[in-house]
Formats: C-alpha cells, structure tokens, sequence
C-alpha cells in the first residue's frame, strides 16, 4: 500500500506518523516544498521574542526521526500536479519533475499569508511574513539592525509579535484596518484587550484603527523606510510584517478537480475525505464544520490540524473515524493580557440568526487569597430561544 | 414558605443564596453552631503559611450581607433535634432550645475531624485540627512560638500543611500509617510526589511511613512535647496537627429517622432528597454516586458541596434539578509539586471489577521552547473490556 502525503507541518507530520503506526507495512511518503518539517508554527513569535535561541526546539520530529521510523520525507519538493485518474501526483524536486503513485493521498498544503495590494509592498527589504521557519530565522536576524517596526493586522501572529518586538526594546506600530483589534473577539472584548495592553508598563508601542497602508517607500540601499498610510499619517519605518491573514492552499487540489467549499478550502466530508475517492485532506487547507453553528467555516489552528491529520490517516490506513468539527477554541497571549475564546462570538451568533444573550463577569482567576492572583473578564454567550451554549470569551 | 437551612459554610450558604433567589417571598434561615459562615475551609493553609494576613479574606459573603440578602443566619446556633412529624428542628441559641418550623428543610451540616485514639490526644495544648475558621487562627498564632511541628496524616490538608510550616521555617515531621503519602493516588504515583518534594529545595521536614504515633506526651506547663510511634521513635514535638480524615456530621439525620448511606453519610437520590418528604442534604454530611463506576461513595470537596448546595436548593424551591454524581476531581499542591486527579485510581478500579489498563507518560507541562515550562507526569487508567476512560492523575 502507497500512501502519499502533500504537506509535512502539523497535519502532514501527523497523518504521516498514525498511518505508519497503523499500516507498518505500508510505504509512506511526505512531500513538501518547505525546507522543514514537523514543526511548531505557533512558536515562531517566541522564538522572535528571544526565549529560546535554537530554532530547532521548534521542530517536533527531524526528517532522520521520520526515516527512522520508515517514513520519507522529501523537503523541498513541490507537488505540481495530481492526477487523480492515474492515481498519481507530479512533484518538482530539485528542477525535475517525477511522477509518484499513490494507493491513498493525503493533501496536507496548510495556509499561506494574504498578501494586502499596496503600492511598494513587493519593493523593499525587511518585509516580511511569519509562517515558516525560515520566517522567523529572517525576521529575528533583520530586528537586531533596527529600531522601528510596523507591524500590519491585529490578529493573533500580530498581538504576538507585539510582544516580541515590545520586549526587545524596538518601537512598535500596529495598523488595523478595521475599528478594533482582534476581531475573533466582540468588540467590547477587542476593546478590553486593547486597553489593557495599553496600561501595561511598556509604552513603546503604538496600536492604530481604522487605517491601512497605502504606500510604502524604501530608501537608497534598498529598504523599507516609511509607511504613508490612508489617513495621511507617515511611519517611519525599518522592517514591516505583514499579519493580515492566511489563505488556504487549495489551488493544487481545485486543479486536479476536487470541489472546493464556499469558503475557499477543500471541502472534506467527517472522514475527512474530498470528493474524488482516495484523495483526503486535513489541515489549514481543509475547510471545517463549525459545531456550534453546524455552518462550514475555515478556521485554520494548529489544534485542529493535528486532529485531522490523525483522522485522515485512519480512515485512509483503513479504521474509521469521524471528525466532528471544531469549535475554534484558541488562546494566546500579548504583554501583560492572555486572551481565549471559543465557539461563536455574539455578533456571529446574530449574523447567523440565533437570539444571542450574554453576561459578562469580572472576577479574580483565582480565589482572592492566593497568591499571584489576577484579573479575569468572562463574557458567556447562549441563545435566548433553546438555552444553547455558544461561545465564550 | 419557610426555607431552613442547617449549616452555612459552602453547601448550606450557597443553598440560601440559590433560594432566596429562586423565591424571594420564602423565609429563608440559616443556623449553624459555628461562628463564621459561608467561609473557604480549603483556603486555611493558606492562611497559615502567611499569603495573606486577615482571615476575613477567607469569608465569601458575611451574615451582614446574607441578611442585607433577606436571609437571617444564626451563628452559634446548634440545631439539637429534627422533628420530621411536625416539620420542625430545636435550635440551641445560646442556651435557650427554640423550635423552628419549616416547609423545606435542607440539612447542610458537613464533616468533622476523624481523632484517632491515642494515649495523650485529649491531654495538651496546641493539639489541632484544621477544619474551621477559629482552628487556622489557633494554628496560626501557636506557630508562632514554636520550633517542632507533627503533621498526623498525609492527605491533601497534611501535604497543604507541610508546605505552610516549611515555608515558616519550622521543623516538620510528617507521619503517615500507611505505606503511600496521598492516598487518593495509585501507589507508584504517591511514591513518585514523596520522592519529587523531598528533591526540593527545602530539607526542614521529613516524611515517615507505616508508623503511627503511640503515645503523646507533655511538659509541665500543659503543652504537648513529644511522639512516640509504634515502631519506637522518639519525636520531638512543639504542635501537633491531626489530619487523619473527617467523617460526615450525618447523627442528626439518622437522630430523625432519616436513612443514612453505607458510607455512612446520609443517603439522597438525585434531586437531593433525602428518605424523608420535604427534607434535603447535600455538601459533605451527604452520600454521593462516583459517576464512573455508579457506587456509593463519600467524597467531601468544597467544590462538590458548592453544586450540591444549589441543586437542593432548587429542588427545594420548585424548580426541578438533578445532580449527576462526583468524579472525586481534585487539586493541590506541596512544594514544588502540583498533584491533581479524576476518576478512579486503578487500584479501586480493580476492587470494582474492571480490567484496568494505565498508561503514564512524562512530559512537559507546555511546549518545551515556552519559559516556564516545568515537567508533567500524567497517568491515565482505561477498562480494557470496554474502552471506558476511567481515571487520571
């Protein structure tokens, strides 16, 4: 039995490992156009931060580690194409093309960073995404020459970037297009985290709303140097990451003529199956089903790629398995606030068509006598009508 | 409607809060023969150790606020018979025996401290329990004076109570009868939280096993002096602390006529009601079912008698409400060690009858590149036969 896999981050690695452990007699091959695999997205802004200095700790099990245990593992290697009929996929490795069969594939492709359309943004040197290794490696080398950095979104990867740049001693801004921060959380919650940011005991950092990059201009030696933003302000700048969002990878498997759902991922059934037989996908390139809303969502987490990934490979190596959906329970953490949420916010919970109430409490974490007890907002959000649980933050 | 409540720490105070609410017309009385009420038994060895100076931290809601509530508490004020017939109980105040009529009785009335029998136990000063308010102030202030303290008993309060007087730099002795600290844990489990506090950074405590004090003795102003066990040893001690269990305060009830549990605690059925019409118990006097395995059990937590309080109180008031039964889920800390668990250990699980399987695994409590990332020994116990997850620690 051949079974290939497209994608060796979190749910590649995984599916990988479970179908080798429940198939030992099974060939199994991870294909990936990255130069690493099996690794920890989600530490990245740490390791900007300075609290580790190996990149390597971000690395959950080595291609030598996967060989090991029988599983090849091909780095740098893009798919180019699948070719479901002749149950077979094109991979470039190294310039040339070769073709690999497969008894069962598993797309495992991920994300990758949107990239907004602002003029100068492809120009200039120091700016950056944050999704691989390789990223972060670049980020944390160019932040020792500078002092001003811009920071683009407000999302998670921005929030904790924030804190790495922050904590390094650079001058920090955060542009957002929208009118709070943080927009997995309602506003009035955004607009806590903000402001409890604000009063930490760092103020070297800015964060701006309601504007947007319009122009970014670079100077002689050919780096960025100021951001000329929509409302007129000028930033003077020397490195820009831009955290505005992630797209699925979905083109491959959309060219090869498996549907794609209404939100731009790859459309998996519980078994995480695609629509062409044999063909899986899991990870950030799979759309989900939300549970709460039973709506189809995209909500690509680490947390969930794994799950998917183990559960791809089970169905694919033969034993059933169905996921069940994600909730997009996440937590992070910027400065002096750590941030959760879980299920559907208030005003998706409206959007949706449910009668949404909601309490919020304000308490100690902890009881009060404790020691190193703090502060905790809880907002609780149910539907009025069937007494339903929704979400929480 | 005349709501009477028995006891006032965690099941009886939430009780009255839950009714008063549910009911704002009833009369709701409170009586308790201690003299605080609504106060966090689990927070006194902290108290002790000195992370925070006033015992009124301790105290959730004083009979200030009770009464500010509508609800009448009367501390000091020990209920002396229940007379089911004529749906009334006799109220020592201060001396005086006063009957109290009720429509809904809720019996609230908790556990006491198990003394063991030892020659010498009822003869000195600063001979303790830990149970009440008034116990942690007389600790607190005896600690004061002293050098030697021996802690009886090895339980959760025990181990609590070793980190407060280690902390305060006193010489503790710890002496245990069995042969495993913390018997709510599998053996190999105990042995391993044993060996991790003694590897802390603190020496001034030592914990001895299968060995029970005999004999205590005093000097000549009325203090206890010294242990000495069975197996012959000699201690030397200023305090002596008895945390050897606590047994449910059920003889009231069983005085009434009210079925009493083979556990000894009074026997309820789901909605908190007990053999007798119009009569509830809930919190730490009151029997309970281990969701796992379905038996009896007595497992008296704050947090247990917190929903108990609440579901008895609902029912009590008209609003139908089941309680489900306790998984026993509890934690705490020693030292530098945490120590938490659910379920069943997978000794009782074989006492019960099923094929326990366990796995235990050593990792870190985080991703290895976080800061403050500590290690992490997590058993879980599963029935071979069924697949049931059963326990964890």
């Amino acid at each position: 039995m051949k079974i290939v896999i497209i994608g060796g981050v979190a749910a590649g690695a995984k599916a990988a490992a479970k179908i080798k452990r429940l198939r030992p007699e099974a060939s199994v091959r991870v294909f990936t156009d990255d130069t690493n695999v099996s690794y920890s997205s989600c530490g990245l802004p740490y390791y900007i931060q300075g609290n580790f200095e190996d990149y390597r700790m971000l690395l959950v099990r080595s291609v030598e580690e996967f060989y090991q245990s029988g599983i090849r593992v091909y780095t740098q290697s893009k798919v180019e194409q699948i070719i479901p009929d002749k149950r077979k996929i094109l991979v470039n490795m190294h310039g040339k093309i070769t073709p690999v069969h497969y008894d069962k594939l598993i797309i495992a492709t991920g994300a990758r960073p949107k990239i907004p359309d602002i003029y100068g943004i492809d120009k200039f040197k120091n700016i950056f995404t944050l999704r691989r290794v390789e990223d972060g490696i670049n980020i944390r080398n160019a932040m020792k020459e500078i002092k001003n950095v811009t920071i683009m979104g407000s999302g998670y990867i921005g929030m904790e970037l924030l804190e790495a740049f922050v904590k390094n001693d650079l001058n920090v801004t955060v542009l957002e297009k929208n009118s709070h921060i943080m927009k997995v959380f309602d506003p009035e919650m955004s607009d806590l985290i903000k402001q409890k940011i604000e009063n930490s005991s760092r103020n070297n950092f800015e964060i701006i709303l309601n504007d947007i990059a319009q122009e970014i201009q670079g100077n002689n030696e050919g780096y960025v140097s100021k951001i000329i933003t929509q409302n007129g302000r000028e930033i003077p700048t020397d490195m820009i990451i831009i955290c505005t969002g992630v797209v699925p990878n979905s083109e491959l498997a959309r060219d090869a003529g498996i549907e794609i759902g209404t939100t731009g991922a790859i459309k998996v059934n519980k078994l995480m199956g695609t629509s062409i037989e044999n063909i899986y996908a899991c990870g950030d390139c799979a759309q989900k089903t939300h549970i709460v809303s039973g709506r189809d969502v995209w909500i690509p987490l680490g947390s969930t790629a794994n799950k998917e990934g183990r559960c791809a490979a089970m169905n694919a190596g033969g034993v059933y398995c169905e996921f069940e959906g994600v909730l997009g329970s996440t937590v992070s953490r910027c400065l002096n606030v750590t941030m959760s949420m879980t299920g559907l916010t208030e005003i998706q919970a409206q959007e949706i068509g449910f009668s949404p109430v909601s309490v919020t409490i304000e308490k100690t974490d902890r009881v009060a006598y404790m020691p190193d007890v703090g502060d905790i907002t809880l907002k609780i959000i149910a539907d009025k009508v069937t007494g339903l649980l929704l979400g929480g933050q």
